[in-house]
């Protein structure tokens, strides 16, 4: 059992009071006598709309039992992540999407929100929470009926029956359409034949196949009256109550990954396997007594994106759940930063504080800014998701839209999560590499986050169909005098090209290159131009070389897109990128507190200008900056952190976690500790007048 | 016990030829009918100046016993890793390095050589026989004299004797000089007195310290008579032969880590521990009986880096071994690429082979770009560390520029390793995910190589400073001309920027924009000119900005430092990417076979344009580029994608790994296998008649 989490002696206030010596720098905003954040209404913004499941979820997870422990053997760990599933049942956290008939709340957004914290106790405990009742009891969920939800739901969320989502093949992940694996049929016996004909068929990947799943739901091509109707969704039985396959069943275990190893991941084969016809779960597509297909929805394509789409929230969770990691390890980097002394400034007997180093300020900051970001967008995304899922929304249009969201969102969120882990494992040096400190273990876990529930970059290339379908639709839709206004504004757009530079403020920026002018052109509304500007103007250019495509044959199109891919992947994430900083604006419009919105709105700015300056030379080449301004976006970054470095902890601190969420000595004020222990001996020393001489003040010989 | 390693049915030229179907495009040299690399000398050039060496150590680790297991519980991973150790005694890999009167060879250069290859192994083994004969030992070598030699080296190399290299503190790492721990001369006992006076002074992160270690190499304040000399070190017994700490001497395992999980990595403190005054490692400064400290190296600060030189050799290694590691991922990735097929493309029955997507091969040509430049700029840092460590050419200006150079390369090939392997993860999806296909574990292991023998931030930056110095030095030595000349230098240097367009064929590229203008105008000489004037310009640049410290105090001229740290940084990576392109063109000098130059020179192309398109904003704010160029920039790059496609697989085929050491099943031709097998399976399903008919092809209702 790991210990109490290493609480510190001092209050979260003290904490940030240099001790000892001058300080470098201003490390707090009271010492700066600046502006400062309502620390406490800053965490209540950042979790958003089911703040109270939040919290709740958080209390929950502060109990030791729900811990991850490193160096855990493997299967010592599935078990323990197993026991921790059944806490939560007892908690009353594993049902709340489900209806209330079945002893669920029937709040989706409740639900994910809850999930979501889980990731600070063990990513492994969220993931595979996830696979029970975010996949396979969603899939009964939402791709069932009455007589599945009757049946089984109440065992899902009891873990009396303990399942796997089987989609993935070990031959098609991403390219669900495409899986081997058949459920054919027999009108004889009134039943369904599962099965995989080749190993590429076997189902691979599926979180509780190894070891504790009873049952499936298994994705197969349905074929009756010798016609595959494309992939539908069928309830498995996959084990008797002594874990023994049934038979016709078979699998292996995935073995050790690079993370969640709490989670026994497995591959399942089946060979003829006979299940009853009313196991088809049934919503979009039944298969009658006789083998009559029937389905409510007759395009093929829509009917597999809607079974696909019920299970969106994969996504959302994700996204949530790696702004949450990223937070975490922003919140143990900051605040060792803080309190860890390297090297001597030359200016004292103070070493300097590292995230007074330019560099290090550089390094953190952004990422700060980028998390706040994902949280604000992420909160939108989830009420998007509750509306449509809970049936206020749910519109044809609005599912689309939830599903572009997250396709746009998830990519994002779970790659920032990464690099900033790593950053901030780097930040931390040796220490960061110590398990307990966390860093390293958050990075294994969530390194899988970047291609499952769909690839990343599977992902952005939906999102940036999805913009050139819509640039298209505008003029599908439009009549000649639209289409000729169009034509004009395609030019008038290509003089903006070059005459866009005065638009942006840089007319006046130019004259002097004083700090205030230059970012006085490059504040919000200039910010969101330029972020908008970029996605409709890579969108449009797509669209443009695309064009041949159409009137060529399909190899040739094929080509072209192909040519394109990297690029329409670009302009999704760029998409992605303008709407948290939309989500970032937005919310800064509900601020009163005049600190806060100060202090926020610095750090929004570095977002979008830290956006902005990744994307530098594209602005470059399309006469979006001019390169007095685009040099100046790197020198106004540098200030904008230099504004930021007094807020670091309390921009962290209002991450609002627990030391029991955070658990990482370094992060626990024992650094400061030891700094202060140092200081002490060295002080002594010298009053002691026992201290040695340093030998460069040795008279010279 | 590891089973044997998945080889593949087919020789290596089959596995490349596509089966069945009709290919998406050209995948082999061969098929695409163009110029074609002589694998095996390519796989000469890459292994280097010590081939014999490298094919011996690859030789032997073909043998199981020295490779990881995934998922072996810590204790039994250490245990592991020292008997593997044992074995490289046993097969005279210990000690290629030491004196040929003690056992070894006296050849540095082979001995790292032979080091590096074993990151293909295991990295933990790769890594504890760095610290026990790079490390423990090669203090006792480089730092000590003839008696220390005499006591201590046969045993180090044999093992008899292991130990740990007790530098590192908890509270100082990268700032070596400012470590807590003291050696303080007693003339009474003729003792040194060991002791680490605060817990921040603790020894901390050091191999063979938690368990294995019997002495230490310890680095300590060494005062005597008052006076504190600085930083020396000591051979301090640890344990005794039951492994007992002696008397005054503890310490902390240092648990879990993120990867080397087969390294005992721990803590040690030292409570007034006397040692006798021999102990101390001599040669570059001594105590005598009597208390008189002499050193052959009058300036304290020479003395100090003369000392910390002389253990270069671990950045040294890192180097090779971290670009290893990423040929190792890349030939992993590439040849699943080339087998793995995903989506249709609506032109046939075939899926598209990944590495035919324009995304897929953006993401992985480039870094076997990289890596082929980082293997060629390895082998002259190599060639002069043995210069220089073998005596040849021992001069401290050679010193100090292999010193620069390795703290130059080092942070790069071991940051690109990380980015590497987890690009290479990601492109494999779910199956890179998996412990197995060896890329999670090589990415946990090779984390710390970005912090570690030096944090990579802070290597750049005394590279940063070597640069600044330089740039100094050639106007300290000027006369009044040469100023002059470098005034007017100045200012054409001004001009010349507006006017550099010109001079890179931009005025012909202009003209039209076809790809072979546009290609002309970024060819080899002028990569180089790109890549050598934006190290010239930032160091000037910077200097002229740091003009005002000469003459500032103290704490202005630190502000001053730090304000310009983030892009000092920049300008030593700019430096090492130029040294990297020069290392990679002047191997193309040496080759005689005309498809290999041609395809290499491809492939340095794509190197060098990669490198330009990460800073193009540079190059735009700076006018060394027109918005025109710069766009080309990245079009040329996809063109080179596409060029170096059909040579993908032998690109990384050249890094001459056996299945041995590659023992990832998604590499080894299963997933052809797989791919056979469902192939055949839909063609009997087709040709038995019992094919479902696709619902799309049923008569519409």
């Amino acid at each position: 059992m790991p210990d109490a989490p290493v609480r510190p002696d001092t209050p979260a206030t003290d904490r940030r009071t240099p001790v000892g010596g001058a300080p470098t720098a201003a490390h707090s905003a009271a010492e700066a006598d600046e502006p400062r954040i309502d620390i406490a209404a800053v965490t209540g913004m950042l979790l958003g709309t089911w703040a109270d499941t939040r919290r709740e979820a958080r209390e929950m997870i502060t109990d030791s039992a729900f811990w991850g422990i490193d160096g855990l053997p493997l299967p010592e760990h599935r078990e323990r992540v197993v026991e921790q599933l059944h806490l939560l049942v007892e908690q009353g956290a594993s049902g709340r999407a489900y209806p209330t008939e079945y002893g669920g709340q029937a709040s989706n957004g409740a639900n994910l929100a809850g999930f979501e914290e889980l990731v600070l106790a063990d990513p492994s405990l969220q993931i595979k929470s996830g696979v029970q009742w975010g996949l396979f009891g969603s899939a009964i969920h939402q791709l069932g009926t009455k007589p599945h939800h009757d049946a089984w739901l109440s065992d899902v969320m009891s873990l009396k029956l303990p399942g796997a989502f089987a989609m993935t093949e070990t031959g098609h992940g991403s390219d669900v359409a495409a899986i081997g694996t058949t459920a054919t049929y027999d009108p004889q016996t009134e039943q369904f034949v599962i099965h995989t004909p080749f190993r590429g068929a076997w189902k691979d990947y599926l979180g509780n196949a190894a070891l504790h799943g009873k049952a499936a739901t298994v994705f197969a091509q349905l074929i009756t009256g010798g016609v595959n109707y494309g992939v539908h969704c069928f309830f498995v039985p996959l084990r008797d109550d002594d874990g023994v396959f049934l038979p016709g069943i078979g699998g292996e275990d995935d073995g050790v990954k690079g993370g969640l190893n709490g989670i026994d991941n497995g591959r399942l084969h089946f060979d003829q396997v006979h299940i009853p016809r009313t196991n088809l779960l049934n919503r979009y597509g039944d298969v009658a007594v006789d083998g009559t297909y029937s389905s409510p929805i007759t395009s093929r394509g829509r009917r597999f994106f809607t079974m696909l789409g019920a299970l969106v929230q994969g996504r959302v969770s994700l996204d949530g759940a790696a702004t949450i990691g990223a937070a975490l390890a922003e919140y143990i980097a900051v605040t060792y930063g803080n309190q860890r002394r390297q090297f001597d400034s030359g200016s004292g007997t103070d070493e300097v504080v590292l995230l007074d180093y330019g560099k290090h300020q550089r390094r953190l900051l952004p990422r700060v800014a980028q998390t706040y970001a994902q949280y604000f967008a992420h909160d939108e995304l989830l009420q998007k998701f509750d509306g449509v899922f809970g049936g206020t929304t749910d519109t044809p249009e609005q599912r689309e839209d939830l599903e572009t969201l997250a396709a746009a969102l998830k990519p994002l969120s779970t790659w920032n999560a990464l690099d900033t882990v790593q950053d901030c494992r780097e930040a931390c040096g040796g220490a960061g590499f110590l398990a307990e400190n966390r860093l390293v273990g958050l990075h294994h876990d969530l390194d899988v986050y970047a291609t499952f529930e769909g690839d990343n970059n599977i992902l952005l290339q939906l999102v940036g169909k999805r913009l050139l379908s819509d640039y298209a639709t505008q003029f599908r839709t439009a009549d000649a005098a639209t289409l000729a206004k169009y034509v004009v504004g395609q030019t008038a757009g290509k003089v903006f090209h070059g005459a866009g530079l005065r638009q942006l403020g840089q007319a006046v920026a130019d004259l002097g290159s004083t700090a205030r002018s230059v970012e006085r052109g490059l504040r919000g509304d200039q910010q969101h131009e330029l972020l908008a500007d970029r996605v409709e103007q890579m969108v449009a250019d797509i669209a443009e070389r695309l064009r041949p495509a159409a009137k060529a044959d399909q190899e040739q199109a094929a080509a072209l897109f192909n040519a394109n891919q990297a690029e329409l992947i670009e302009a999704a994430r760029a998409h992605g990128e303008l709407l948290q900083w939309e989500a970032f604006t937005d919310a800064l419009q509900k601020i009163h507190d005049e600190g806060t919105r100060q202090v926020l709105t610095w750090l929004r700015d570095l977002f979008g200008l830290w956006v902005i300056e990744k994307h530098l030379a594209w602005y470059l080449i399309n006469g979006r900056l001019s390169a007095q301004r685009a040099a100046a976006v790197g020198r106004y970054i540098d200030r904008l952190c230099g504004r930021l470095r007094p807020h670091a902890q309390d921009l962290v601190d209002a991450f609002g976690f627990a030391p029991e969420h955070v658990r990482a000595p370094i992060a626990s004020g024992a650094e400061q500790q030891r700094q202060d222990e140092a200081r002490d001996h060295y002080a002594a020393l010298a009053a002691s007048g026992r201290a040695p001489t340093p030998e460069k003040a040795l008279p010279q010989t």
